[in-house]
């Protein structure tokens, strides 16, 4: 079987550009209309693409005034979607940190049910320090404990996806059996951060769990995501550091015995294409004209735990002196490195550091025709440093729409990507293996249950 | 303005009769199934029902075996149906107890704009003890406990529902003002249970918050409902009860300085109905055929805070004496004390009482032809004893259809009910004024905000 690429579409407000909500090509619709995001989930599936996913923050971010901030929470979100979509995968957003397993675990397991198998959950420990204020907490746990919750929050969660047997229901009107009551059975878990009875009180669903989805890059993040990850969504800002964090997430993974097509790696990527290099050059110029740097600088400050930058000028040429050490950062380890690390490599000023970084937040940006972008994404996905990409257009729809009309068709002429779904549920599409549960037999699969 | 009628669609499995799911008049779909409640929230919105509710628990029950057990998760089902319907409201059931309010007022607030305001809370403290166990606490808080707690919980989801002025957002493309922080503020919330900063990452919603429904009628839950609720779903197993309820509830409304008509009150009805009294008393004789004992059991077990009753015998004369204290139970204390009344006033076998309480689970029951149904609804509601009901049909979709075909017209023809809709918001079909918020101008409204 030859290799797919996988291709995710992030939606985000109106673009990943932070200034996209201002600009003639972004949708119209508030970010709470919830047509807004039918019509770009029905985009991504008319494209075929694998999924859509959403991200989210615990807290109202800063710069409400300047800033699109304020939409809709990604769970109620993706419900809504199930229904509005027949085939697209749906990937939400959800922190161990600041939610009850048993809630969470009912919450996906019922998406999962009214999607029909089509949901992916994006496990993240919440790395915004303000969310700890939103949640009765003095002061945010540290990325260590957080990962260490992180890890039995799945193992309870897991467990209680498992906790009805996939054939557990009889229905028998007949006899009055209506389930098989030794096919149910309580978890009894007892550990430091949870102690969950169980059983769930939502049978076993079509995918058994959802797609578990990380994207968490610092070293506690890949040791997560090489023991549970099934797709990785990154942040690269060039191929280098791609191949290295790829081939890095592949051994961590075989190393725990798993094979490693068994986690699909998607880098970021946001790309201004236009039907000439100036034009797509033209749309990060027509963004960066609405920028306001009062928006960067409040994004660097949370990318850095609060650290204060406001006494740098614009035009000032920066040293990673400028910068605490990435290392000791209490929130994005591993995003706060890539942007010292290309501080030092580049010497920007702070204006084009801020320019850089509106794009897509640290992620990989690219400029071009969609002949070139459709090469670099080939290029990535055959050196090694991509099974497929999260695609983050700096505009909504209409870079997309671009992507969709023109990139695709090229991708799908070299063969790399597909021209029709054959697949119902999302980790079918990933190339992922069916799920039996822990507590039942081994051969047990959503396989068997929709036989 | 004439006084009118307002009907809720309770939706349960196959119908509130625990055996339901056996008989022959139910509906085939597996509880998992989203079209099985499309299909019922279609037909009460074809029917000019106000609203569709679901209840939960968040533990599976026992009895899993002969019972019906496993269903969707409230939240997300709502949010489904929230695209799938277009006019009718709908209201979940969600804990004070076992949820976060930041994570709970996102929710719901999601839902209110996902639906254009047609949302509506069932505030639960969660009696069910199981839960407890679900989230890793050693025993079940006390009733008080879960009050006091609730009572904080719906001050800080308010205050978070009233963090966005309505007119915050501008989404000025032209001068780059997205919203006016002046007009988004925290909530600076430093209480008993819970530390919350805000401003809530959702902004304000068509309803400004969702409808608040509650359902407990112990002495703290009447004191909780005169003082939030705003519409109130109640049990009563015969009228004197509920004309007692309604009037107490009322005056305590009053007392706290609200109006009398700005509190609902629902009280539940099981009707069977047949073209004949005959052939309606025949529905419950089919379904009490279908019936296990241990499923009544295990619910009077539950009902009584895990009192055990498996010694009694199926035709013993029950008194009083069998039963514990109703006062000392922290479970459901009002529906304790109203199956005790029962107990002591009609001396029924074990088997009798099971079977009354199959039905609806403590709540009236009625069996008669469309007229006398209608008569019935018509009497209670000019007698002090309902603003309208919580339908809770024996058997879905077959004895809700009978309803909506039968006796939806007779109360049409009376001048009861409606025959269009004529409002957007569950706010408005309830009668109740809309909700300004707490921080920003006082005769800020959502009407404002549409204007």
């Amino acid at each position: 079987m030859t290799r797919e690429l996988h291709l995710n579409l992030f939606i985000s407000g109106r673009g990943h550009h932070e200034t996209a909500w201002r600009h003639d090509g972004s949708a119209r619709r508030a970010l709470t209309d919830i047509a807004h995001y039918r019509d770009l989930a029905l985009a991504a599936e008319a494209a075929k693409f694998d999924s859509v996913f959403f991200a989210d923050q615990l807290a109202l971010g800063d710069e409400v005034e300047h800033a699109a901030r304020g939409d809709l929470e990604p769970i109620t979100l993706l419900a809504a979607l199930a229904t509005l979509t027949e085939r697209i995968g749906l990937i939400a957003t959800a922190s161990t940190t600041y939610s009850e397993p048993y809630n969470l675990a009912r919450q996906f397991a019922s998406l999962d049910h009214i999607s029909g198998g089509r949901i992916g959950w994006n496990i993240v420990t919440s790395w915004v320090p303000a969310a700890a204020a939103n949640f009765s907490l003095e002061r945010q746990h540290e990325h260590a404990e957080r990962y260490a919750r992180a890890f039995e929050f799945v193992d309870v969660v897991s467990k209680l996806w498992d906790s009805w047997a996939a054939d557990a229901i009889a229905d028998d009107r007949e006899s009055g059996r209506y389930a098989d009551a030794g096919r149910v059975r309580k978890i009894g878990h007892r550990g430091e951060h949870f102690q969950v009875a169980g059983a769930l009180n939502v049978p076993r669903s079509p995918q058994g769990r959802p797609v578990f989805v990380q994207a968490g890059s610092s070293t506690t993040g890949r040791g997560f995501a090489a023991r549970y990850a099934e797709a990785v969504f990154t942040a690269h800002l060039q191929k280098e550091s791609a191949i290295e964090f790829y081939s890095d997430l592949k051994t961590q993974t075989r190393a725990l015995g798993r094979r490693a097509d068994q986690i699909v790696v998607l880098p970021g990527i946001s790309a201004a294409i236009g039907s000439t290099e100036a034009e797509a050059a033209r749309v990060w110029e027509e963004l960066n004209e609405l920028s306001h740097p009062s928006v960067g600088l409040a994004r660097l400050k949370s990318r850095f735990g609060g650290h204060d930058f406001s006494h740098l000028k614009l035009d000032q040429v920066l040293s990673v002196d400028d910068f605490p050490d990435p290392s000791l950062v209490q929130a994005s380890q591993s995003r706060a490195q890539a942007i010292t690390a290309l501080v030092a490599r580049e010497r920007p000023t702070l204006r084009a550091l801020l320019h850089g970084l509106a794009g897509a937040r640290g992620h990989f940006t690219a400029t071009g025709t969609p002949e070139q972008i459709a090469a670099t994404i080939e290029d990535w996905f055959v050196s090694g440093a991509a099974d497929g990409f999260n695609v983050m257009p700096p505009i909504l729809p209409t870079q997309f729409a671009i992507f969709a009309e023109h990139v695709v068709p090229i991708l799908r002429k070299r063969g790399l990507f597909r021209s029709e779904y054959a697949d119902q549920t999302l980790r079918e599409r990933y190339g992922l293996d069916p799920v039996a549960s822990a507590f039942f037999d081994a051969d047990e699969t959503y396989r068997q249950r929709s036989a």
